[in-house]
């Protein structure tokens, strides 16, 4: 009786294509930097910047991995520099085999460097290695400060922690937030959907949500 | 020769324990509420407001989902309500026989509503039905407006949209984020991380970070 080890056979996969991204990576000398973070981080915009600002000093590509939509590439691409969309169709971060078809189809002869967007997630990307030189972790002030003990994997694997948002340390600020899009592309994937603002914080909006919750606890019990 | 569906498999003995599990709350009248955010966006501090406000008219159990770390039920406890930790060791998102057990260890009999604080991702827990009523998804100012285009699965599947922290909303604020904090326990977990605080948004520390690039992209140049 055969006892297949499938977890491992898929890691291995991984793990070729990851090699043969590593050797072309090493044989052109790219440096190529995977940027993990949550969802909301600020990694797209860190690349904008950062691509803006180098112009005429580092040739930067970049592979933007995504669930859905392309709308980081086409940041990316606003700024001129090649972007690669890869969607990955629900799956929680991108494969090194991805990578390898990103890599294919930029202009890696002209680059220096190659940046890869993983899909937003603090978790699932840590486990996939992509071939790449080193990974970038970016943690958001408004995560909180106990990310690093409660998803350590991530923090431990990189070599550079970007804490990002710092303008929001202790300062006073505007997020840019619109409520009505937010509520609007709720409302086009679930019509149902109750939407209620709220801040647990201070405890505005609270209210409906205690309502919500006496309501559905006397719709279960009337079931 | 057979080919097995192992993807379809894992979901069904999941599945078969979600089953067991709504059996069990729709047989004693019980709302589980199966709470799924990102990293960062407040589901245990709504957890603990709610909780002290609802205090002597809704009785309140939860089930904790971490990676690692009993942080988050302790906050809990610390409340008076009962908390089971249940720690995922890496995965991902919250299986529905680690909520079995989980519920079996809660006082059921005596509470009006269980929460399922799942693991802080905004994608794999998504996919996962424990048994639950209803799923609510959280989702905070900071992250920014375009997470229901980008991660629709889990808007989709929701009966509550949650939008946390709307105090940040165009008002003047101070966020709470230590970041000798963040950064000592970064440090525990990779000693040679290097740690750039950076604003992509106002331009402060990002020549920190391109000194960082220039030298990896040299290094890289000269191996």
């Amino acid at each position: 009786m055969y006892k297949v080890e499938i977890g491992k056979k898929i890691l291995s996969a991984n793990e070729e294509y990851a090699a043969k991204n590593s050797r072309l990576l090493a044989e052109q000398g790219k440096l190529c930097l995977n940027m993990i973070s949550s969802p909301g981080s600020g990694k797209t915009t860190i690349l904008v910047r950062t691509i803006n600002e180098l112009k005429g000093k580092i040739k930067i590509g970049v592979i933007e991995g995504d669930i859905q939509t392309d709308i980081d590439a086409k940041r990316i691409q606003a700024t001129g520099a090649p972007a690669v969309q890869i969607n990955t169709d629900g799956a929680c971060h991108l494969s090194a085999a991805q990578v390898s078809s990103g890599l294919e189809k930029l202009p890696l002869a002209d680059l220096d460097l190659v940046f890869i967007e993983n899909v937003g997630n603090l978790i699932c990307p840590s486990a996939f290695e992509l071939g790449e030189t080193a990974k970038v972790v970016v943690l958001s002030v408004p995560e909180g400060d106990d990310k690093p003990a409660k998803y350590p994997a991530i923090f431990a694997k990189s070599k550079v922690l970007l804490i990002n948002k710092i303008d929001l340390l202790g300062a006073q600020m505007q997020v840019d937030f619109n409520l009505e899009r937010a509520k609007t592309d709720a409302h086009k994937l679930n019509k149902s959907i109750e939407i209620l603002p709220i801040s647990a914080k201070t405890g505005e909006g609270m209210a409906d949500w205690y309502n919500w919750l006496v309501e559905a606890i006397k719709n279960i019990r009337s079931d």
